[in-house]
């Protein structure tokens, strides 16, 4: 079993230091709880509602800077891996969306966001690579940002590249909902979870900035499909999962998730501009 | 506005003159409340729990069939466009889950299960194309069977091919879910709902057939992902769908369901098998 957390919190827009010891004290809670894979939201170094580009430029950061030392003192307490977003500046002088995957030495990677959801298209480079999975020592972990997740074609890629769990570092803004209902992301999650038998956990934010109210939908989903752990509050959803319990695709004796596939089928889906009719 | 109605029954294993009554008296009882698009479950002609090969072809049809005529008679009343499970002997003498979909006229289409569940790769052949989109008066329809609702590429390629609504006729063997969840492949279908913006309508069964108990899931969902309608009656989930609301794509100023989609990032969702580790 693997204890994961994903620590739902309010990062403050522009401000890098208050941020670092939010998310630095995040991640203290979650490892001092027995937390071996912590999450933490989008843009949790940065805060999200960017006025300007160069606002958020006035706080990018690379995976050299001190706060993901930071981070990476808490992990090392408990050879945990975190996964949290950060405002990326790039070597070629881009912003980028990222989340970057901490173990207790360090940046291990960084995955910048590949589907950009309304004005980050004004600040951000969309990421121009696909996302892949980490071999950790606990578990194979793949990485999506917020809106990546509402694309199925991105958990499918991280299923068949053998990702145990996927790590989703969100900030959803508050839609309308029915009463009883999850937040709809969440109920993306919940199916990405179940058509591929892979684990998911989603980092969401609370409250509200400049004017946007955030969901506060954290989860924490099974292979099965089902939120194990949620929460709404300032706090984390902790749960101890079987991460194993991924790799094991078979459906009964007839049925394989993934070997079902007719991907034979599926070629038409590679070529969407073209095909769909309009109006 | 289209009314639409899944009419949730208990075909009987075996007996297709009593399943053509009881079926043409849901499309009459449908057609009566107003509904010009009625789904009807998989295998709605036969039953679903064969206890051999030989004892589905001894209720296999053809798309010639009378049940046929009297679908389509009921149909003629309002125009009305109906989609149902039956179990087709193919011309090449082999037997196919498929489901047709039928106007006033008679049957418009066949479509092939393409993705068998459990004991049906024992008595069907997996249909060798995939699911297309019907242009009627009513809208654009796209028709997939049960399982096939659980891979996402299936429902993608037929947003992409301008499916307004998506027809599940399913049988869908109840499995366990925590208490106020809706049934995991109702999560499938509002998370491809919401994915692509698009209707869909699930028609299921109901009660129990040889040991197998099904899942009374029938549920009508909407474009935004959320279920408008359902039953766990033998009844009509019946609710009036804006389907012209499947073309607006726009997710707001930046964003489009489709086109934000990255085809250059997904090419490694065709070839399933040579990525994904083992064990």
């Amino acid at each position: 079993m693997t204890r994961v957390a994903a620590y739902q919190l309010s990062p403050r827009i522009g401000d890098l230091q208050y941020n670092l010891q939010l998310s630095t004290a995040a991640i203290r809670t979650s490892v001092d709880a027995g937390a071996r894979v912590v999450v933490l939201p989008e843009l949790v170094s940065s805060g999200y509602v960017f006025a300007s580009r160069a606002e958020a430029a006035s706080v990018a950061i690379d995976s050299d800077h001190p706060l993901f030392e930071c981070w990476a003192a808490e992990a090392s307490r408990a050879d945990a891996i975190v996964i949290g977003g950060f405002c990326e500046l790039g070597g070629d002088g881009l912003l980028y969306n990222s989340a970057a995957i901490c173990d207790g030495a360090g940046v291990v990677a960084v995955y910048r966001k590949s589907h950009l959801w309304d004005r980050e298209k004004l600040v951000f480079e969309p990421g121009a690579e696909p996302p892949t999975v980490i071999d950790t020592p606990l578990g194979r972990i793949g990485v999506l940002i917020c809106y990546d997740l509402e694309f199925p074609e991105l958990t499918r890629l991280l299923a068949l590249a053998g990702a145990d769990l996927i790590a989703v570092p969100a900030n959803w803004p508050l839609v309308p909902r029915p009463a009883g209902e999850h937040p709809p992301e969440v109920v993306a999650a919940m199916a990405a979870a179940r058509a591929n038998r892979m684990f998911v956990a989603c980092c969401d934010r609370l409250g509200d900035e400049r004017g946007v109210r955030w969901t506060g939908g954290t989860a924490l989903i099974s292979e099965l499909g089902f939120v194990v752990a949620a929460t709404a509050e300032p706090a984390m959803a902790i749960a101890d999962l079987d991460l194993a319990r991924a790799r094991e695709k078979r459906l009964g004796p007839h049925n394989h998730a993934l070997e079902d596939r007719r991907p034979d089928l599926y070629r038409n889906t590679l070529h969407a501009r073209e095909l769909a009719p309009r109006g």
